[in-house]
């Protein structure tokens, strides 16, 4: 029978305790939110919806064609701007999601007879564009610029490095200066997402590339997610204009997908004028993430010191941190849980994560509850 | 340098003309629209405009997190209940891009070990889910039931065929019958992308499986898309509950990526139920397809006989077909120029749509148009 071995499969998981189920939530649900990635709380800020809400008003629904078509509007125009300057980037070009953004940024500037060096520690959308990219692919231990250099060292012809500025798990910073020195003593291109840097690292929230003093450069390409610090859905590949006109010439995510829709690009740039006029959210961001490590750390939890405003939490097992997931959740507290196959190390933990607009006693609250539901 | 090589690329495209750049066009744009996917002509519909903004003001800007995590909203629950009651199947799952959903089917269906037969006119996605799928990849001759056959027939273990409903470039559609009696033959299992076919073919526009008699078959799993017919973003997975739940638990472009944004769902939504309340809307669109290429057709131009709504006029050659489509815009009528690397057959066209809400004097209008400015 056709997917008959789907059965089996899902038995497998059943008996390793490892099923995934939807849970869908309520607009108005009661729990305190440690679990999304709204890492400045501005998802549900009015600013935002009501920007989201005008652009379909003005625009439409869809952009209702591939950007080469008819998807391109005056409002991406204008999001792509406002990204490139804000981040400190010479262009920029937004996609339908951060996935499709890696996908693209990695296959176009990955060709045949290249290498593309990458981070054990890489997002899923950075493996996959690794694994559709023509060049040769290299994994190297995660953040580890000597093996980069090595790497590199190796190889003639063009290439890239590849790697999260903040890896979503354990949310430590990967050590970005030293990576970009041993590309550029290879003469190598640099490819980073600042999925979980933009909003939160640098001056106001400019990013981890910002920080590490690589915006502009002209070997380093950003790519970034409009659906965490932005609060809205989408991506964006941030660099040289040349590489900007490549990616639009050759990224078979941006040619042969519609572009983004209106609302989403509308909320995005909305969020980010509001970054712009309040940019002590990016730094209270990184202080409610020292304030948890802090308490949670005080409680005797395995919690890592955050680089960012992910702050993880070691689990002793997938079923225990399920079980300490669901028993946080039943105490008004979501958090997530991040377990085998999702985990490249195969630590299963909570993951928290440090909401700009948490106050100190929601904080308190959080802490108390994962200390009180510790397996 | 690092990116030297994409200068090379770049100048190459130059001399051959086949530079792409992005127009990006005003709200208010005087063109008459032939260029782009709103098949409907939804995308600007007051309700589903208004969809997308009661969304957001709801739901907010964005989903915040994955799917598993904090992205599934009650809002998700009732877009993939209402996709899968009106299309026929058990069970739908959304995505932020039909680009997505055909890499999680194409990829969660055929692992290691399996076979993947897939048309050689598929779309780009379809294509990238076969690379990136870890089952081995065999490419058939076009819309060629017979090959599919014999390809399934030489292979032992888990299958599946992939196809497009409607080819995007022609417009033609697949011998959807008969590539389904070559699977069940074989018991393999069949994975259609009808991001074409939804809201245009079928009864009420319930898509080109329905329309096949495939509709809820336990081997038929069909992809679609939000961002066409139903004015939106987004892309839908359909087909039996336990592919859909092996889907949530295995694709890795639903597990790592941001749910679908509010907006996008409720813009989808409301465009589903005023489809529903005016099923004539997708039979206009082809009668608007057959119209014009009766009229295109008389007037001794080569247009392919269309099967669902879109209609493709033969150009000699890349540059006239890009002169052709830009004396098209400078006379008031957008249409699509496709030409290559994006078409399989290195053949260059115009691609129109037939938008069921073209009235009897644009059509005039878009045809005078066409046959005044031919090369």
């Amino acid at each position: 029978m056709a997917f008959g071995w789907i059965d089996q499969q899902a038995e497998a998981r059943r008996r390793a305790g490892l099923v995934r189920t939807l849970r869908p939530r309520p607009a108005d649900s009661p729990l305190l939110d440690l679990a999304s990635n709204d890492y400045l709380g501005l998802a549900r800020h009015p600013e935002v919806t009501e920007g989201a809400a005008a652009a379909a008003r003005t625009w439409g629904g869809g952009a209702t064609g591939s950007r080469l078509v008819t998807g391109t509007t005056g409002l991406h125009t204008e999001l792509e701007r406002a990204l490139a300057d804000f981040c400190g980037f010479e262009a920029a070009l937004v996609f339908s999601s951060g996935y499709a953004a890696n996908l693209a940024a990695v296959t176009a500037l990955g060709p045949h007879g290249s290498l593309i060096v990458s981070d054990a520690g890489n997002h899923a959308s950075l493996i996959d564009g690794c694994r559709l990219a023509r060049g040769e692919r290299q994994v190297v231990g995660h953040a580890d610029p000597e093996a980069v250099r090595k790497a590199l060292a190796a190889h003639e012809g063009p290439a890239i490095a590849v790697s999260d500025t903040v890896f979503s798990v354990d949310g430590d910073k990967a050590p970005l200066a030293e990576v970009a020195a041993a590309c550029r003593e290879h003469g190598a291109g640099l490819v980073v997402d600042d999925a979980h840097g933009l909003g939160v690292l640098g001056d106001g929230g400019r990013g981890a590339p910002y920080e590490a003093g690589l915006a502009g450069a002209e070997d380093v390409v950003v790519t970034a997610t409009l659906s965490k610090s932005l609060g809205s859905q989408g991506g964006v590949v941030l660099g040289p204009a040349r590489v900007i006109d490549h990616l639009v010439n050759a990224a078979r995510t941006f040619i042969f997908d519609t572009g983004l829709a209106p609302a989403a690009a509308g909320a995005a740039l909305a969020a980010l004028r509001l970054l712009e006029r309040e940019p002590g959210r990016a730094a209270r961001a990184r202080e409610v993430a020292a304030e948890l490590h802090g308490r949670l750390t005080a409680a005797g939890l395995e919690a890592v010191r955050p680089d960012a405003a992910v702050v993880s939490v070691r689990a002793p097992s997938p079923e225990q941190a399920v079980r300490w997931a669901a028993d946080c959740r039943t105490a008004g507290l979501a958090v997530g849980c991040f377990r085998p196959p999702s985990v490249p190390d195969g630590i299963s933990r909570l993951r928290l994560t440090a909401r700009a607009d948490l106050s100190g006693a929601e904080i308190e609250r959080a802490v108390r509850v994962i200390g009180e539901t510790r397996p």
